[in-house]
């Protein structure tokens, strides 16, 4: 039924968001192949409007990437959509019931990778606004845009960040932005983020003085000042969570000394850990606070630490309530609000503009016979074509 | 000046310690090699009277050893001195001032390996026995054996041990025994040794359940339970000490997870730890102690012990009194009664009859340049001669 290079669009101009969504499932697109996924985006997104800029970025020791900035629109409001079209491996090829880039629909189910993560959000986005576009002629009042990346499921050295940069570079700055990543644990309508927790590690290297376990007086042990600096933290909890946040957690990762010996008392003990911080928290004050815990020891210790993010949070407000509503108006369930799971690119995006997450159900993302409900898709599509009615509204 | 075969005797008969003790280092018995020390023995003591039993033992996966047990006399009082003529390696040979194995005087000392712990300790109770010997007329008013192994400083399997049972087996039970390991840390005179710690080495497995850290909830981390197990042990001391015994130590030495994900807990973390314990406990009685505290922190454990010698002590009294008693005499100094250092097989001796240690000064066993004083070894000759004439008197 669909014409070439079309999303299977209906009488008024707008895309079949299943139909967009299969085609773009069938570009094997795995971080850091393009393959054909940004290009699909392209051809469908130009005529309908959309202002597209191709962006491809490289860094020395770093694979290029393929990214998409389209705007349709100049003027405000804003409206910006952030995706990612790269997908994490099959795994077991051989596991999957339906081939992993067949993007079939069988049993009202669409299957495929990147069915839930994410590019049955993408493609449900990309129908919303063409349905929207249709209802206002061929333009919005206002703009949308998409900011759509090849990185995210790996280094993100060469995708949002840079995207991000050029974005402000070009005055490029939205009023607000929804990331389309799966956030619902369970059904449609479950649960929207409106932020992450931070992530930082810590190396802490205890030094002692080498010594025979007979003679202890005469040596230093570095495993026993690595327990009492490292006990007080065993209960895994740093506080007892905030207002949007959880407690942020501590998980001593692995303790390694290497001593083969059972009668030396060693010179010095290893342990790594992580900390997935509130906002009650930075990665500073966290350091600060571990180093003054760690001083009241007495040992000698270095402490190493690397922040892969810091927490955020976009106070529930305007945005949140707009998408809450949507999806209350569609699905007749409201999103709890939530701040739990891994990173995503939301934390890079919080600079620009407001931004919160919402869409399809993560289940089976990541596993072997991802797929999504085709009811689920088109839900999707109803819940972020509300939201910009809205939005322009 | 001496004879072939002789230790450098006077016209009494009596042997010269000096000559004995570079004699025996001249033998490069490195454990388990027998180096002719064992045979220079025999040779010394047959022409004194002394009955002379060689016994060689092996086992399954263990160097044979050869050992000497030797007795002159068949009454009581059974006075016995034991020791060992295998020495420890000579670690850097380039680094020795004078050959290891040249037992060459020098500056007023006895230069080699042994010369402290122990070929300078046994040459000057062969000679003080000749000595006594001689006293007496070509015998004693008892009997005076040797227990000698070649397996003191190595596995310690074929060597006193099995010495023991054979005696036990003959029914040579003496009625004292002094080893002769070099006890005093500075000064001949400063410290016999009435005991010894023992030694106990834990293995520690803590299991948990592996899983993200970003869900600590889904997981249990092993080291986490491991910290708050071990940290209570972290000060490293298990009691206030004995009347005649220093504090127990617990010294962990190691603690092994070898988890490279920062981002994973992992499933399992172990620890190893060595107890050097006086004799307010058992080997048992740890190990009921560790559990009992262990179980309180409700992780799922393996533990593992093994004992490489019960404490024990030999109580102040007669024997002690005079082995002190003696070397007053001749020092001056009243020794120290002392149960620090590492084991030796005082612990195994222990088992048939009352049992101390006095030897040489030991700042430079097992060292490069290991060597005593000349005037050291006619010292201990004469506190050992003494000894004999108290023991019989």
């Amino acid at each position: 039924m669909a014409e070439a290079g079309s999303g299977g669009g209906d009488s008024t101009g707008a895309l079949d968001p299943v139909e967009v969504a299969g085609r773009l499932i069938r570009c094997p697109s795995v971080t850091p192949a393009e393959g054909g996924a940004i290009d699909l985006l392209e051809q469908l997104l130009a005529p309908l409007g959309f202002a597209c800029h191709r962006l491809r970025f490289e860094a020395p020791g770093t694979d290029p990437i393929e990214n998409l900035y389209a705007r349709i629109g100049t003027g405000g409001p804003h409206f910006c959509f952030a995706g990612h079209t790269d997908v994490v491996p099959v795994g077991d090829a051989a596991a999957w019931t339906v081939g992993p880039f067949e993007g079939e629909v069988r049993d009202g189910l669409l299957w495929g990778r990147g069915a839930a993560d994410m590019k049955g959000g993408i493609a449900a986005f990309v129908a919303a606004a063409s349905r929207v576009i249709a209802e206002n002629d061929g333009t919005v009042p206002g703009s949308i845009s998409l900011l759509i990346t090849g990185d995210e499921e790996g280094p993100a050295v060469n995708g949002t960040t840079r995207v991000l940069d050029w974005m402000e570079a070009n005055g490029e700055i939205p009023d607000a932005c929804v990331v389309g990543e799966p956030t619902n644990p369970q059904v449609l309508g479950d649960m929207m983020k409106i932020g992450r927790r931070g992530s930082l590690t810590g190396r802490l290297t205890v030094h002692g003085t080498q010594g025979h376990v007979a003679y202890p007086h005469l040596a230093e042990n570095p495993i026993h000042h690595l327990l009492r600096m490292l006990e007080p933290f065993a209960h895994g909890q740093l506080d007892e969570g905030t207002a949007h946040f959880p407690p942020s957690t501590l998980m001593v990762t692995t303790i390694d000394v290497g001593n083969p010996a059972t009668n030396v008392v060693p010179a010095r003990a290893t342990a790594v850990f992580n900390i997935r911080f509130n906002d009650a928290h930075t990665s500073e004050s966290l350091e600060r606070m571990l180093r003054a815990s760690f001083d009241q020891k007495g040992a000698r210790y270095e402490l190493t630490t690397e922040c892969s993010g810091e927490s955020f949070v976009t106070e529930p407000g305007a945005l949140s309530s707009l998408v809450a509503d949507a999806a209350e108006q569609v699905t007749g369930r409201r999103p709890e609000l939530s701040t739990t799971g891994g990173t995503s690119d939301a934390r890079f995006i919080k600079r620009l503009c407001p931004v919160v997450e919402f869409g399809l159900v993560g289940q089976t993302m990541h596993k072997v016979d991802e797929r999504v409900p085709v009811a689920d898709v088109r839900a999707l599509t109803d819940i972020y074509a509300a939201m910009l009615r809205r939005f322009f509204a």
